[in-house]
């Protein structure tokens, strides 16, 4: 039997897009709309494929359908190929599943020649028209079935113009265009050896087979290869009866949108040529009219589109990009597809078309994707002035954004010059809690060291702030203060640009547009939520962050890490007399200061999430992160204590450590020193008490989570002496509330012995950043030095510390949500990594059955969204 | 039916242990077996639980059960409890299953009193020792029954021998015995308000009350929980007719071994004294004589005392320590027991049983335990010296063994101090690979960071240096070189002495002793590895090392660290011209040194190894471990690279890494700089052709372990490059020769997709020390900080690192071989880490499958008694 490779306009339909290509099936479904769309075929993906299988020429079987279509549309047209008086003109263009800019496209008025194009003189009495056309095809069959630079052909034609001192192409008179004609064809002899091919059905089994090769040119092949397209899809070739836009003053020919693809607004959008042809409309020598002004010239004929692409779109269920020619005052249809759009415009689109009841929620959450959610909300560089740009380095995309600004090298002359009123850009080699103050004034921050779960990754993202990570090219000399990559020298006051989403920094300043659009988003984030199955919550502390993630979203606090509140001046020297304590008593004046504070942080937190959930980590890092670095805050510190600077230096040696990710941190500070984790176990609850009996809120639930468990053991003996402080507060206040203890899985150890944790641990959550970090054994601030090199080298498909490890530490979560639920079915799991913000992990994190996903605030619409598109 | 609480010496056997106490069933089997044991029973350890469990008196039943077996004894004896003219005498002793010095032991005599003592004096004829027998017995359950400090009586004692200018006891006539027992019945009646019982049941039933209760009392509880014993044991009481070796020149007592328990030596080793009762013998006041002198005074008991002991032997299969008494030139036995010996003595009496034919070599196995084999081959300080030493500070007892020396702060001082003949100490905050030589040419190591898998102490045991390691309490300033525990400061050249067997450091210098029975050791092991399930290697790089693990048992290096090879002075320039070299070109030349090293090195290795199994691990710790530290040695590199000191220093920072255990380091530094591992690669494989090309040795397969691997690709890339490299030398050498290449499993990764590493690996090792770190996020440089924290507060059992973690890193080493030998059963999987060596994991690892454990030389012996005594 044989096998069908052409199909005709009549016969296929929207969804065939695999065979028919994206061109193809939109002709179809609009031809069985009974749209003016002109007659023709489609040549199949599969006909491509197998050509490209047999290297040959178009087989026999393929050349006899595509005549026996040929005669069918000479049937229903009434017009012969290479007719000498009424010739029947077609279209080629191809058309695969995806718009693809890299391949071969169109040729139109192919079937013109020497003689017909006589015939089409004749026929139509415009001479100008005709020769024009015939040159148009020259010069686009010339171009992409043989090669020909199309700069030989225009040259000749500015050439020509100038000669006879036209100005512009409508000057151009019949003879002009008959004179053109010969030349253009000498150049067809010139570089091909062979004259322009004057049988029709030659050309266009000529322009098929281009069409079939033009799939494997280089430009197609590495576009396929960035986005992500299989090579094993093939194109179509649409065959399709000429119309003629350039057929005088009633013709003319358009693009047009049916909502606007910048705002979203409704209403057609588009412009619009006369007496024009192809791609006359984009290339810019004539300034096309905006299609409103159609109105005016051809009332009839707009209202027929409009009323047409009103049809479409509902018919489509989205906004839809139109091509369309008018001849002689009557309308047809080219093409038509979901129009490409800004962000802004995608969001305002889903909206209104749920709101006209055209779609679902439902199918409105699945068009929205990461991307334009990053753009609604960050600024984004003028894409135009972005091509102008000198870039200075690459790094890690840490945090999406644009920024310009003056460069600092320390937190300290960057929060002075903000002070001033400049634009900063912080740079440092890495970035440690005392550099805080400076990072929360700069517009951007760039790292020389350090990953997507660095420092500045982390507390950048958590401020929405723009910043680059790991640009380990660039070597930070904090004294000299100055950054070189390359020949490139940077030094304290230049002016650079950041782009946060691509990890790119500029020289110079780049102007931007601001991503600001909260309402959309918020309805968006709306409709995702209800009936999701898991919960998205923030990592938050403060009050700017908190009020941030409840705007985005957020359905509480799913990580609020209480050291994130110890890096205030006044706060630090009391966590410095505290870890310099010599003995028990001396503990005690500075944590009932430091207790004072943390009670302000935790009654704020409560007061804003209105009794929403709120779980607050205890003290994690290192002590001698909070330890002093410099000479200067040594002596204040020692002046402070009045220990000497020898004994404090001392002491910081003491709490050296070789690995402090693997050292005395965590719940282990708290089995060596528990008066710590005891006096902030007290200020949450009595925080707790005090906001519950204002009375505003009904019940405060504080959810107490100890990091960095390892074992059963640990967990009891630090859950036991924390219930007795608990205790002493209920009897002390004479107040009773509920709480929760509950512990981080982010040691290995503890997702294998986690059916023994859970005996002992009303809740967890997997800190996927440390459990990846020892997992894979790989530093999240040290692993920038071999991770490029990786997975350059495809050894990772993806950054661990972005994107969750399925076969590794998703394997390990797998065991320890599996003896978790063999324990306890309905114990909460949440995920309060970095991945908890990455829609392919959480698809992940679904599958294998966590309760909630927290994230840093600006990550949480995203989240919802993705959890909304899995349901 | 009335429970049977007493057994007759004539019904038990020596099986029921738990039944009659570890005496009592002793008691029994020697009346079994007619030797001359004097009549009596055993009230059972159920009895005693019983009493203790009812908190009465002693039961009516119990009460019955007991006067029907003394009337038993009675007509046996043809004596009568209480009678005035001949009365029976009885001893009444304590017995648990285990022998327990916390315990009431023994009252003899009992059934004297005022009236019965005449009957005594009537009956020998001797009322010096009839009344020396009331006042011993007064002494004794005054003592034991009733709590009087024995003291009370010993002043008395004294006492009235000055007050009669007395000498000796002997001088003791019967009066004074007899004035002497009114002032021991007074001490009665001043203490405890009551007269001495008269009754000789009473006394019975009370001395029976009084060993039930001592089962309780604080020193036996001690005594129990230090040696694991458990509470619900209860102890027997033995009642037993009375001999008595105090009656004149031709009665005696004392106590012998069947062999040497210092030595071994075959033959009977004891002490006697004439007339004398009880622990007469060990107490002290006579010298006691040896008991060959025994063979002069009376031939025939003496020969009888040698046939029965030889009997109780053979009969026993061990080495017995026997108490004897002599009445009259009558033999009695009163007990028996397995003797207790030196390590030395326990291996010789081992090898001699087996060679007599008495045990079977596995028998013998099951005898020696490790401790033994670490006291044969490690030096052990004087015991009675030991007493008298001063404590400066204890840490973990890192490697075993005994040193006293002089004391210096870095290896340079140590050498320099070593090769003027002095016997130097090392004392570091903590060591690393630069200190290497000067750790050699120490007597011991002490280091006050760092855990038992410090370099310290992995390098000390490698070397079987002893060695304390992590000793917090010790604060060691290097640049004054002093260091300060307490108030003591220790400086540069003072002494001090370190046991590396306990953790403990003393003030000044000890006197030891030398532990090097090879030859035993040697035999004992020889017999272990006879049909052994699961093989040892060894830890060993250094023909020094290798010639040890050889001589101790080895079957091969299952892990030889080629980074170990590459700290001598003229190999780490080199190294570190590698580290400075700017591109590929400038790797060249240094490589090529290394590489004739490293050849070197592995020439001399497979030469001595004769074709035994050799796993060599490439280079595995990060580069910045082999930069220079100090400005010295950086202005000697700066002079051999041309490079300047600025450039260097910029490197240097360039390589520092926050947490370098999980940075940049073994195979992740082949996938940035494949150079290094090419060039050890080419080296082994060469060295194995030159080596087999000499025709010695028949076969030599290196295997080459990649260390730090977490996936399949990384793993795949290494080995696709590796065995290129390998080809390359094939067709220079125009020689073929086999090999592997396998990886260490040592990431959790590693271990969660071992099935697909599996695909591209010829073997696995694990490497626990890193997975135990990375499993539980526990820095064993750093641990020392909270590690004692953790065990004091009973959150930890055991340390990790030395013994396997059982629940956590064993349940990953399960799925991990499970994974493997799903995919391949048959692949070879080794442990290489500290846990290797420890005999409690070496079961574990045995019960989960795996091939053969690798540990540092001097604890293969103790690994392959482990193995042997599992089969």
């Amino acid at each position: 039997m044989l096998v069908k490779y052409v199909v005709d306009f009549s016969e296929g339909s929207k969804e065939q897009g695999d065979l028919l290509g994206g061109k193809g099936a939109n002709l179809a479904e609009m031809t069985k709309l009974n749209l003016p769309v002109p007659t023709g075929f489609t040549i199949t993906t599969e006909a491509c494929l197998d050509y490209l299988k047999k290297k040959e020429n178009i087989s026999s079987d393929l050349n006899a359908e595509i005549r026996q279509h040929i005669i069918k549309m000479e049937k229903r047209t009434q017009k012969k190929l290479g007719d000498a008086l009424d010739p029947l003109l077609v279209s080629v263009r191809s058309g695969s599943k995806f718009s693809m800019p890299g391949m071969m496209d169109t040729i139109l008025n192919l079937g013109l020649n020497d003689e017909t194009v006589l015939g089409l003189v004749q026929k139509t009495g415009d001479g100008r028209f005709a020769f024009d056309c015939y040159r148009r095809l020259l010069q686009m069959f010339g171009d992409v079935v043989c090669g020909i630079d199309k700069n030989r052909f225009e040259e000749q034609l500015d050439f020509y113009k100038s000669k006879k001192r036209y100005h512009s192409d409508t000057d151009m008179q019949a003879e002009d265009w008959q004179e053109l004609v010969a030349v253009y064809k000498n150049i067809f002899l010139e570089v091909t050896h062979q004259a322009f091919p004057q049988n029709p059905y030659e050309q266009l089994m000529l322009a098929v087979e281009a069409v079939f090769r033009s799939w494997n040119n280089r430009r197609a092949v590495t576009y396929r290869r960035l986005h992500n397209i299989s090579d094993s899809l093939g194109t179509a070739v649409n065959i399709q009866e000429m119309v003629f836009g350039n057929f005088g003053a009633d013709s003319g020919t358009g693009v047009a949108f049916t909502r606007n693809p910048a705002t979203g607004e409704k209403g057609i959008f588009g412009e619009f040529l006369l007496n024009a042809q192809g791609e006359d409309v984009v290339a810019g020598i004539r300034t096309p009219q905006p299609i409103s002004e159609l109105k005016a010239l051809m009332p009839e004929v707009y209202q027929e589109f409009l009323t047409l692409s009103q049809l479409l779109e509902s018919h489509y269920r989205d906004m839809q990009d139109i091509e369309f020619t008018i001849e002689n005052r009557k309308l047809y249809f080219l093409q038509t597809r979901n129009g490409k759009r800004t962000a802004k415009s995608a969001f305002k689109v889903c909206i209104q078309l749920v709101e006209e009841g055209i779609i679902s929620k439902k199918e409105a959450l699945q068009r929205i994707n990461q991307t334009m959610i990053t753009q609604l909300l960050h600024p984004v560089f003028e894409p135009d002035e972005l091509k102008k740009a000198v870039v200075f380095a690459k790094g890690l995309p840490a945090s999406p954004g644009a920024a310009s600004g003056t460069i600092y090298f320390t937190a300290e002359q960057a929060k002075k010059a903000s002070e001033q009123g400049e634009k900063v850009i912080l740079i440092r080699q890495e970035t440690s809690p005392e550099d805080i103050e400076g990072m929360v004034v700069s517009e951007a921050i760039v790292t020389s060291r350090g990953g997507m779960t660095s420092h500045a990754a982390v507390v950048a993202r958590g401020m929405g702030v723009c910043c680059v990570a790991g640009c380990e090219e660039v070597y930070v000399d904090e004294f000299l203060e100055q950054a070189t990559a390359g020949d490139v020298i940077l030094r304290k006051g230049d002016t650079i640009s950041v782009d946060g989403t691509t990890g790119t920094i500029y020289l110079g300043s780049i102007p931007y547009i601001e991503g600001d659009e909260w309402q959309l988003l918020e309805t968006i984030t709306g409709w995702a939520k209800e009936g999701a199955s898991i919960g998205v919550k923030a990592n938050a502390e403060t009050p700017a962050d908190i009020k941030t993630a409840l705007k985005l979203g957020a359905q509480g606090i799913g990580l609020a890490r209480t050291e994130h509140m110890f890096f205030g001046e006044e706060r630090i020297v009391e966590i410095r007399k505290m870890i310099l304590a010599e003995n028990k008593e001396s503990l005690i004046a500075p944590l009932d200061r430091l207790k004072e504070f943390q009670k302000n942080d935790f009654r704020a937190m409560f007061t804003l999430l209105e009794g929403k959930a709120c779980t607050i980590r205890l003290l994690d890092p290192p002590l001698h992160e909070f330890l002093p670095q410099t000479e200067e805050e040594i002596i204040h510190l020692a002046n402070e204590t009045k220990l000497t600077t020898a004994e404090i230096k001392h002491r910081i040696e003491e709490l050296h450590e070789q690995n402090p990710m693997l050292g005395h941190r965590g719940c282990r500070l708290a089995v060596t020193t528990p008066e710590i984790y005891e006096m902030q176990v007290a200020a949450i609850i009595e925080s707790a008490i005090e906001v519950a009996q204002k009375g505003v809120i009904l019940e405060i639930v504080p959810e107490i989570m100890i990091p960095l468990i390892g074992s059963k053991e640990e967990m009891a003996w630090l859950r036991e002496r924390l219930e007795q402080t608990i205790q002493t507060i209920f009897v002390k206040t004479n107040q009773v509330i509920s709480y929760k203890i509950g512990t981080m899985l982010e040691i290995p150890r503890a997702c294998l012995t986690a059916e023994k944790i859970a005996e002992v641990s009303d809740f967890f959550s997997f800190g996927t950043n440390d459990l990846t970090q020892l997992t894979y054994g790989f530093s999240r601030d040290d692993s920038g030095k071999f991770i490029g090199a990786y997975q350059e080298k495809k050894l990772l498909k993806e950054d661990p510390f972005q994107h969750i490890d399925e076969d590794g530490v998703g394997s390990l979560m797998k065991i320890a949500v599996d003896k978790i639920r063999h324990v306890d079915p309905s114990i909460t799991i949440g995920v309060c990594g970095e991945v908890g913000g990455d829609p392919q992990s959480i698809r992940f994190l679904k599958k294998i059955g966590v309760d909630y996903i927290s994230c840093s605030p600006y990550r949480i619409p995203a989240a919802i969204l993705t959890i909304a598109q899995e349901q």
